[in-house]
């Protein structure tokens, strides 16, 4: 039996613990906030007992950490994971700088543990479905990637002022969709954008809107537009031209109605958010950490992905606001 | 808290055990099979334990039981559950014989309690929007309904012989379509079919391919169309033409992957079969009778439609051994 | 040069006239009509000149007649081409007597001419190809076959009243297509019916709303359902289950927009009726006449065709009538 | 009556002259073409006569001229058919040089004649419905556009050697539909891409693959991809995202035959090049420049679109040797 601890018991957290609660053989054993009502509520849905984040990683019975705490103390809590020798499953991003990315990542390898970062994306069924069948050859040999992702409505300003920018917090996974899909890393990032949806996010420093080009070693293309706002709703497509063919990944939609009237023939809007889009995709990540730790299956999201990512943000920060391309 | 006994450890007892266990308020104490062995491991899954039906009854602490049982088995059940005076949801159909399913019927109309019958179809989110897209008026009054009803293949030889035949076996599900979709009771019905993809269904009596027309009092029009065999899988679904339009309900599939070939544009085919496709069909119909239970809802499929089903299937069943339309 | 006559200088005659001039080694010499200005109007247009039924037939340069004048006409026109030893085209139907259609379809034997029938939804380049896929086996054997046949809304009642009836007018289409995708005579049809758009169709004594079920010899099974109104337009469509998979014929949109809002996603309605959907049927129907004058190409809608399809439309009359099932 | 010459026998010249025969009150009086074959046939099949183009230029009954010739000489033709006062349709592009574009565009200001660059694509019927509707302000306000524009294969080597180079021969189009659908100059460029598909390609110093980023004065942004080679044929979609929604601009296809098999759901690939896809296209384009001299109804695509568009060309070829962001 794993006995693990859950730090963060908000929304992201709520569903994780959801998932670990269907994993046979693992158990939620302490779950950590710095709101206790939260804490306490979780806990008791799931049997678990709240404590604090040193009791937790002191506990020897708890194998695994699962940290769904604000950004700002994923990489304190990697290092620290790590150091108690845990297995560490991680919100994306590591953290919004790349030293304090890279020292978590350099403290995950020194203690030789797990670390899994949460990329849910790429085990969304469709998603997952798309690298498998790329990874079979369907579509030959990997051209041109296009990337469309875009959210149903910004979040408050005040989140966007402590976010890291467009790129970090929204784009970076974006940027693991592609480094994923083109199998090769970025040669040449080239980024622009606008405040095209409230200028208060402008106010801000930030963009709503952002469009990014990327050119691999191998010449492999990857075109990315994002969007805060979409009034249709969560969008969430991406296309793989390859030399024998193209796969695209859809949107899910809630139902299969489709309506014929006077005006038009119509389907439902995409899923409306994260939660409902990547509902399969969270449950599916939890199951493969546990997988990873009980049978040796290799990660296929590690702490390395969240830093590449995150370079690959920091990159197209730079090449917007200097407006020239960025070497890598 | 309800506490609830589960008659039946098979493929869908153990469905609708796991969907149990997800409802606040309600506890699954007992699990009864005729094998031991299936009945002792679901129990033990669930943390409740084995008895008999006789004890199960006998308990005034049961509140509900589930009759997931072989279909002989449901109107003898249905009768006894009601004289101890459960609330009961039982699977489809209520009886293979018009005069033990309304003995049946009787017994829960005499004994007042809570009868579901279990035609989850109608809980199936996309039918369900498609029901209620059509009580809003989205399409006006009713007028014509085709419904397309294909499983990916066909049962063993030794189960078609004691299903009642394709009419009770299959298309009770579909006569309860068409009458929950066009409100409104049969005035005659027609049917007729063929063997078309076993010739030992034919030798066992009974029909492999199957059309049914049905003419409502009001004059609306329904057909149906049944094969056990779709080489491309499980095939549900059902148009509804009105005065101001028209919706479909689709198949679900398993990811939105588009894939562009030299030789053609291609989808995923249709979700397996009822297991894939009525996931949450089931899920939704388990929550709704503890709904009723609890909160007084109005049961959504009663135990005279069980019984309205069931008598259109007999319909369909004369019309085709007698080659006539026949009135109802 | 083939010299062609033209029969009938309305809205399907000027269609063929049109087509016809696109035809190389074709010239059209005539048109006549009973209103002497429409004739003169489509004449000029195309380079032809005015004259009467005899002078057309009388005049031995004249190989190929084109048939497009009233349904009444047409059984009469037939038989006095054939005398007259011409190649002739003729639209649907026949007429709306099996005797006078079977008089015709006897003297074309006779004459030993070619006489085509406009079933031109054969040469529906969709509906065209189910049926090549079909021929070349890509779903193995046909067994049940669907068809929707719905016109945007009805004609005058005043033409209701002249037109045979529902099942003469409208389904005759719909029995070629169920005759030429089964590849099987009908052995029984069933038909029944409603008047659900309008009283005064009903109070013409006929039918507004039809279901008919043909079973063929081979025990093929096909459901066709037609409405004289879907709000939604002209709906075109059939599915084919073979026991290797299904074909679908759909309906052809204007354009290929999909709409993204924050109510649905849509795409155009269906073109909106037959000039539209069937605008290249009525080319290549008429290609594939001269071609079979000129080439020697078996004729793929023959006046037999025109017989068969008449005889299913007279039992679903019958059918509907006296309520029962007609066996042939 | 128009009169009119066209230059040009070739391929789109025989598309224009066919589309020419349809327009009432216009008549083909001149074909001119270096290869005096070509030039006879089709003259012979429109009833015009072979001349030169000095002859054709210097009949004052020639109202119109088409251009239709080689790249090469469209600029030169331009200036001269201006000179002699007549309106002009020329193909895309104006020419590979600036300066040699400009000069054309300044001889038709200064004869004050019409020209009309055939820019095609915004003829479409899905393309031309996207803009109609956007312009209805179905989605609000333009922010981000994504075109895709992909061959089925490239063209001979020889023929890339003196196309101009990717930018200039096939994302012409391209360039002029983000200016067409953004309503926005670009205010910024920038563009990339590889050798794929063909080493040869790369060879005569070309890309067979483009992604292009351009942000306009308003800071509306849009991104281009193309490739030479799609194995699954002609790849012509645009989206544009706007305040209200979004709107999609399909492939067509040739028909609407969806197939179920064991192996998947599948429909026709797009159709397989411009002389399928732009076929209406072409015939509007035409009947809109006629349109335009006889009724005067505003051009839509004229000498300084072409320019235009010649300009991003130039823009992103610069982008691309230089590795740098262009500004306008």
């Amino acid at each position: 039996m794993i006995e693990a601890a859950l730090f963060g018991a908000g929304r992201i957290g709520k569903i994780h613990a959801a998932n670990l609660a269907r994993q046979s053989g693992v158990r939620l054993k302490y779950v950590v906030d710095v709101h206790a009502d939260s804490a306490q509520a979780l806990a008791q849905q799931h049997g678990a007992s709240v404590t604090s984040v040193e009791a937790a990683l002191a506990d020897p019975a708890i194998g695994a950490v699962l940290i769904a705490s604000s950004t700002d103390t994923h990489a304190d809590l990697i290092v620290r994971a790590a150091a108690a020798g845990k297995a560490i499953f991680c919100e994306k991003p590591v953290d919004l700088t790349l030293a304090r990315a890279r020292a978590a990542a350099d403290a995950v390898r020194q203690a030789g543990v797990l670390c899994m970062i949460g990329f849910q994306r790429r085990y969304d069924p469709t998603f997952a479905a798309v690298k498998a069948r790329l990874q079979a050859g369907e579509i030959g040999v990997p051209e041109v990637l296009n990337v469309t992702s875009r959210d149903p409505g910004a979040p408050p300003v005040s989140y966007i002022k402590v976010s890291g920018g467009i790129f970090k917090d929204m784009l970076i996974h974006d940027f693991d969709i592609c480094r994923w899909i083109l199998d090769d890393e970025a040669a040449s990032v080239y980024a622009t954008g606008s405040c095209l949806t409230d200028p208060a996010i402008g106010e801000a420093g930030d963009l709503d809107s952002a469009v990014v080009t990327i050119r691999t070693r191998g010449g492999r293309l990857c075109q990315i537009n994002a969007s805060r706002r979409a009034a249709y709703g969560y969008d969430q497509r991406f296309e793989i031209l390859g030399s024998a063919g193209m796969l695209q990944a859809g949107n899910h939609k809630p139902t299969e109605v489709t309506a014929y009237t006077a005006l038009n023939v119509s389907q439902d809007k995409p899923e409306h958010f994260f939660l409902e889009r990547y509902r399969a995709a969270y449950a599916d990540e939890i199951a493969h950490f546990f997988d990873a730790m009980i049978n040796g299956t290799p990660l296929r999201t590690t702490v390395d992905d969240g830093l590449k990512a995150l370079e690959l943000a920091e990159a197209a920060t730079t090449s917007w606001r200097e407006k020239c391309v960025v070497n890598l």
